[in-house]
């Protein structure tokens, strides 16, 4: 009970702060929750078999099949099960298109799909189709058109379709959230966000191990090297715009109040992938010859409906610390998360000076965190992963879907739209309104509350 | 002779190194050197005052006249010359116009400008159709039109027009461009820079101090406020690109082995000016009914010949510490100004972690630095005006202009350009070539040696 009033209690000060709407907990949950649920895995590889192994630890989760074509990541994911002590699942290995019997044999309440990019809309479209819903790891799609069918089948079965995309839980994401819907910034003004992760000993290895070693990749790679390498060989755009643009989505009511408008994307030369098998593997090395189409860094900005824009960064072919580029600006302060910083007017001791962000980033953790922090603790990219997950699960047993196939749309879209802008000389490129109009009405969902 | 020798030394490092090609002395000094030049003031506002304070420590140095329109700005000019134990210059004050009496009349090597934007442009050409050199303060010009009249009267008179971009000079940017000349970032991919500058108590003052302590402009402001405001009414774009482009240009040889193709711009909404009015001086003050056409936040993506992209962000009407967002990546490492912070692959102690960046900066001090560094203290905006002017005063004996007046054109020319893409919603506009080819072989001047 006392739960239940201090998450009361925190969305009314939410509310009384004049910022977003804020649900009452009642249209979070469906008036029929279920106590169980049964959840299948498309895609048992290092990712898939981290979020198995944290499923398994909810006593309502059953896992009755898993689906993939790598033995060796078969025996992992069943080892994982085993050592849970949870009963073997059925298991779909036979070919590519195995996950359509497993769609059409078993009856799952939803299925987490950790699959090449490539896979996600087939699998997701193939699961709604079959009325099992779906949380998709980042992008859920690579096409325009494969974006508007996600949707198109999420409206006509009824399933939703949720975009696993954790980084909109990080602690800091969050308590920024916090500081958006009690107006601290003001209005905002400008977001950034991106992918800036030196990615070139992933895209490359020795074929046995999953990071470096080597510079392989395709059949002669191991894991990701397997798959990802190949779309920068055939695609010149922000091949990863999810982990920047979904956290600020929310922070600028996206497809809630808010929509983008359009959008402009420049690239740089392309460099450092052929750099990397040269430096490691000699320019007589086979892979030497490959022309890689994307560049290096591109850089995407966005129009929104309400004024606000977005500033993108996709660079991962480069030696450079990780950072997602955070920074969220209004009209009354701004966060910066390379500088660690935060000014706020009227609030920040010094005029015109930085202040470090710990102690705001304190003040207002989120109540989501605060209630979760012992779980969310050693379960994943430093506790999103436990966040994201239990969102999907809460879903499939009756609560609202946190982010929706709308989300899923707008987040993934930025990569063909930023294609398309490149190949056209940065012309600016419309973003479509996945909602038909909606997004005006729609009320924001994440991070109003203590609940998921 | 010592001088000579360390300067010739420096300059087969830099060879050595690989970097961009740097000129022998010879080429940059005529063989006819003058020993004294005449300069000429036009503007004695609280720049122009500054840099004449500056100007009248060179002995070789004559300041025969100024123009003003201001009698409290002309009475404080006369007496820094007074204090400087200078004669009393001619005084040309009649009205706006009055210029080009001064410049017709006086013979003048060289005429340093300070007044409004709008005027640097028709003081330029008056200037060198005289047969006068010009020191223009930044931006050169406002529409395209005016920078290719820059570049054509440049040409035919065969007088040189410098864009007095100061942040050239400071002492980290030209560390940074040192070490992009010894190719320690490898090939350059993405430059940032900006003008972040909380500007608002500079756009609105009692009409009395320069800075702050009222919301007037206009006929009621004073100093800047009295004419910078209104551009923030009448354009939507970056009013202000110099800043932030001009430090980059030189380490992506633009204009010398490179140049801008085109560019995109997106404008934020309109808030600030309109909130600091209504803050300071209530929702009745008359200036509460303006409307601001400038968008908050403008960011500026611009692609090379050589494919590198530059982002630009123009943000003066928000409460923010100062930066001018420096970034510059290549297939070797980074450096960013806002974390303070670079990362060199192979250098940098840990792999994927920031260093401070204050031991590199130190190390790769840039040789004109170390032997100004004196001269340069204490002489504005951290050592920056010494140079520009001293570089100006050279290039009036006979050295080759640093910047000239393709710089001064494709610095300046963002602007208009950034006001069509925003017009345009944010449509890709091409950059116009000023050089007309010669950037091809045009050879790296800024930088490239320790003696402008």
């Amino acid at each position: 009970m006392a739960k239940k009033i201090s998450r009361r209690s925190f969305i009314k000060t939410s509310v009384a702060a004049g910022g977003a709407a804020a649900l009452l907990p009642q249209t979070l949950l469906s008036s029929r929750m279920k106590t169980r649920v049964k959840l299948g895995f498309i895609g048992t590889g290092l990712r898939g078999q981290w979020m198995l192994w944290l499923a398994a630890k909810y006593p309502e989760v059953e896992i009755p099949a898993i689906c993939d074509i790598d033995e060796q990541m078969i025996a992992s994911a069943l080892k994982i099960l085993k050592d849970a002590g949870r009963p073997e699942p059925r298991i779909y290995k036979k070919n590519e298109e195995d996950f359509r019997t497993m769609l059409d044999n078993e009856t799952l309440d939803g299925v987490y799909i950790a699959t090449p990019w490539e896979w996600h809309h087939p699998m997701a479209i193939a699961a709604m189709n079959n009325g099992i819903h779906v949380g998709t790891e980042v992008p859920a799609a690579l096409t325009v058109k494969e974006c508007w069918d996600l949707v198109n089948v999420s409206e006509k079965t009824n399933k939703f379709c949720m975009i696993m995309e954790n980084v909109c839980y990080r602690r800091d994401i969050m308590a920024v959230l916090n500081m958006v819907r009690k107006n601290m910034f003001g209005e905002l003004l400008h977001c950034q966000g991106g992918y800036q992760h030196d990615l070139r000993h992933v895209k490359f290895n020795d074929g046995i191990n999953p990071y470096g070693g080597g510079v392989e990749f395709g059949e002669k790679g191991f894991s990701e090297a397997k798959w990802r390498t190949q779309h920068s060989i055939d695609r010149n755009g922000d091949l990863y715009p999810t982990h920047g643009l979904g956290p600020v989505s929310p922070m600028l009511d996206i497809n809630r109040g808010n929509r983008m408008l359009h959008l402009t994307s420049t690239a740089t030369q392309s460099r450092g992938l052929h750099k990397y098998i040269v430096d490691k593997g000699g320019k007589d090395h086979p892979n030497a010859a490959i022309d890689f189409k994307c560049g290096d860094i591109v850089t995407t900005v966005i129009k929104c409906a309400q004024g606000q824009t977005i500033m993108l960064s996709h660079d991962t072919n480069s030696p450079r610390p990780y950072s997602l580029n955070f920074r969220v600006q209004g009209t009354q302060g701004i966060w910066q998360k390379d500088a660690r910083s935060i000014y706020i007017e009227g609030v920040s001791k010094e005029e015109h000076r930085w202040e470090e962000e710990d102690q705001y980033l304190a003040e207002y953790d989120h109540p989501l965190w605060k209630r979760f922090e012992d779980q969310a603790e050693g379960s994943g990219h430093g506790g999103m992963d436990f966040f994201i997950l239990r969102a999907f699960i809460e879903a499939l047993k009756g609560a609202e879907p946190i982010l929706d196939v709308y989300d899923a749309a707008s987040m993934s879209v930025v990569s063909p739209l930023s294609e398309k802008s490149i190949r056209l000389g940065s012309a600016a490129v419309k973003v479509p309104d996945f909602t038909r109009g909606k997004w005006k009405d729609n009320a924001p969902i994440f991070g109003t509350n203590d609940y998921i």
